[in-house]
C-alpha cells in the first residue's frame, strides 16, 4: 500500500492536535509527517504513533516533497501558504474561510458531494463546523423528498473558537462561581471591540457582522449549504448563538421537504441508514443528542424529529456533533481518505 | 387611595421571592401582606418594605379577606387551592400551566391583551416564561403587518427549573472545573427517569414529552401563543431547549408577517415605540440582546433583527428577557397592577 507524506499546518491548535488524533486513530497510511505552527510553537514536539515530532515554522519551503497538507491555522497562513504547498506539489485541505466560496475550490462533506473532489485543482476546502453537520444530516432527506426551506438556530460551542476561548470559559465560569466579576477578552471574536462573558451566559455573535446584519458565521451556514447541496436556490436562513459549551455544537432546524404525505417514520427511516448519522430519537425514554453525549465522536447525532403541526411538508429536527471532529478534523482526514479511494493522490 | 390584601403562594420559590421583590419595588398599594408556603418552609420569614412577615401553610382558610392571590407553588397547589381562594372573594393570578388553556380562564400579557381580564371568573392565568417574551415582541409587528407563522427555537435558563436547579447547575459546574464527574439529579425534569447534567451542556427537553414528540413546553408555547393573540389559525411551532445559563431566556424567531414589503427600518419603528420592549439592535456596535445584561430587569429586549435572505416577508428576531421577572412574577403583577387601572378588584 502507497504511503503519504503528510502535513498539518496549525498542529498545536485545537483542530490540529484532533487532527493528528485521527490521523493516528484511523491509521491513515503515513510515510512522513510534517507538523508545521507559527515561530512561536517551533522547536515544541508532538507525539505520533509512539514517536515525538518536532514541529517546524510553516514557511513555503517546508512543502516540498508534501503529498496532502491539512491547514487549520486560520484564513491568512492558508491564503499565504496554501499556493505555495500547491506549487511544491501537495494537495491542500483546507479548514479555513479562506478559499470555500472560490468556483475553482471544490467545498466538500464526503458523504454529500465527495465527486466534487475529482474537479479539484489544488486546493479542497473543508466547510464551516456548523455546516457539516447541518448537511450530512439533510442530504439524505433532499435525496429522498426534495428540500425547499431551511431555518436553523445554532448552539455553538467555544472550542470553535479555540483553546484560548476554551480556557477563558473555564476562567469566567471559576470567578462567576466564586462570586468574583468574570474577565472578557477575547470572545465573541479576538480583535473586536466588545467582549462579553460566555460563562453562564449567552452571546448571539458568532464572527464579525456583514453589512446586511448577518454575522460572517450566518452567511457562511448559508452560502456553503448552498454550494455542498448544488442547490444556488435553496432558501437558507441561519441564526448562529454562542454557548457555555466546550465541544459539540448543536442546532435547531426547521426544514420544508417538496414531497407531500412524509411523516416522522419516513425522517427515521432515512436517517436511521444515511452515512455518517446515528439516529437517537426515543423522547420517551428522554434518548436525543446532546453536546455532552456528542463530544468526541465522529458522527452527526440526530434527534427530536417531529412533524410540523401546521405545515405538512414541515419538519423539525436537533443535530448535534462534535465541532472539532466531523466539524473539523474527522471532516478534513475523511477528505483525505476520499482522495486516497477515488484514485485522486 | 385603596390598598389591598395580598397573598402570595410559593413565597419562598425563584419566583415567589421575585413577586415579593416587585410589589415593594412598584409600591403596590398592599394593606396586608399574606405569604404562604409548604408546611417545610411554614415559620421561617422574608422582609417586605423593612418589616418581617412570616410565612405560613398555605390552606384554604388562608384565603379569609385576601383580595389578590398571586399563585406560584406547582401546578398541583393551583388545582388544589385557587378555586379555594375564588370562593374567599379572590382574585387568583396563577403563574403554573393549571388553568392556561380553560376557556374560562384569560390568559394574560398586558402589553397583548390586557381587556381579556374584563372575563375573568376569578382565576387568571399568567402564561409560560418563554411565551411571553415573544408575545410582547410580536405583538406591535402583527398589529402594523398581519402575523402569518412564527418559528421559534429557545434558549432557556435553569432558573425556570426553581432554585434547587440552579444549585445543581453551580455544583456540576464546580465538579466539572475540579475535573470530577458531575451528578444530576434534578433536570431536565424532576421525577423524570433519567437526569443529565446542564452546566457546559445543552438539553432539548424542558417538561415532559407529550406523545407528538413534542414536550409540554414546547406545546405551551404553541397553544398559549394563539390563545393570548386571538390568533387560533396562526401557524407556531417551537424547540424548547435548557442551557447553563442562571437568569434570562434567550429566542431566536423566524416570523413571515401578511404584509408585503416591509423591511428591518419598519420593525425597528415598531419595536421601539412598542409598550414592554427596549430595542438593542446595532451590530456593527456589538449591541444585542444577552441574559447577561436582560437579568433583572422588568423589559423584552429585541435585536438582530433581519429581513430573510429569500422570503420578502420573512424577519429573524432575537428576544431574551428575565424569566422570572417578564417571564413570571413581574407579569403577574403587572396583571395585577391592570386589574386595578381597569377597576376590576
Amino acid at each position: 500500500m502507497k504511503k503519504y507524506h503528510v502535513a498539518i499546518v496549525g498542529a498545536t491548535g485545537a483542530v490540529g492536535t484532533q487532527m493528528l488524533s485521527i490521523l493516528e486513530q484511523r491509521q491513515f497510511p503515513i510515510e512522513k509527517l510534517t507538523l508545521l505552527s507559527s515561530a512561536r510553537s517551533a522547536g515544541q514536539s508532538l507525539r505520533y504513533n509512539g514517536q515525538s515530532v518536532t514541529i517546524q515554522e510553516a514557511t513555503p519551503d517546508k512543502f516540498k516533497g508534501v503529498d496532502i497538507a491539512l491547514f487549520s491555522a486560520g484564513g491568512s497562513v492558508s491564503k499565504e501558504l496554501a499556493p505555495a504547498a500547491v506549487e511544491h506539489g501537495a494537495i491542500v485541505i483546507d479548514n479555513t474561510s479562506a478559499f470555500r466560496m472560490d468556483p475553482n475550490v471544490p467545498l466538500v462533506v464526503p458523504e454529500v458531494n465527495e465527486l466534487d473532489l475529482q474537479d479539484h485543482k489544488g486546493i479542497i476546502a473543508n466547510p464551516n463546523c456548523s455546516t457539516i453537520q447541518m448537511v450530512v444530516a439533510l442530504e439524505p432527506i433532499r435525496q429522498a423528498m426534495g428540500l425547499k426551506k431551511v431555518v436553523v438556530s445554532t448552539y455553538q460551542a467555544v472550542s470553535g473558537a479555540g483553546v484560548h476561548a476554551i480556557d477563558e470559559m473555564k476562567n469566567q465560569s471559576q470567578s462567576i462561581l466564586n462570586g468574583e466579576k468574570p474577565e472578557a477578552k477575547i470572545l465573541p471574536v479576538k480583535g473586536a471591540d466588545h467582549h462579553f462573558p460566555i460563562a453562564f451566559n449567552v452571546v448571539p455573535q458568532i464572527d464579525v457582522f456583514d453589512s446586511n446584519g448577518y454575522t460572517f458565521e450566518e452567511m457562511k451556514m448559508i452560502n456553503e449549504t448552498k454550494k455542498i447541496m448544488h442547490m444556488p436556490s435553496l432558501k437558507v436562513s441561519a441564526t448562529c448563538v454562542r454557548l457555555p459549551v466546550e465541544t459539540g455544537h448543536s442546532e435547531s432546524v426547521y426544514i420544508e421537504v417538496d414531497e407531500e404525505g412524509k411523516n416522522v417514520a419516513d425522517m427515521h427511516q432515512l436517517l436511521e441508514s444515511a452515512s455518517g448519522v446515528v439516529l437517537q430519537d426515543s423522547p420517551h425514554e428522554q434518548i436525543y443528542p446532546m453536546p455532552s453525549t456528542s463530544a468526541g465522536e465522529l458522527e452527526v447525532f440526530v434527534g427530536r424529529v417531529r412533524q410540523d403541526l401546521d405545515e405538512p411538508n414541515g419538519f423539525h429536527l436537533w443535530i448535534v456533533s462534535d465541532n472539532l471532529l466531523k466539524g473539523a478534523a474527522w471532516n478534513s482526514v475523511q477528505i483525505a481518505e476520499s482522495l486516497l479511494k477515488l484514485k485522486l493522490v
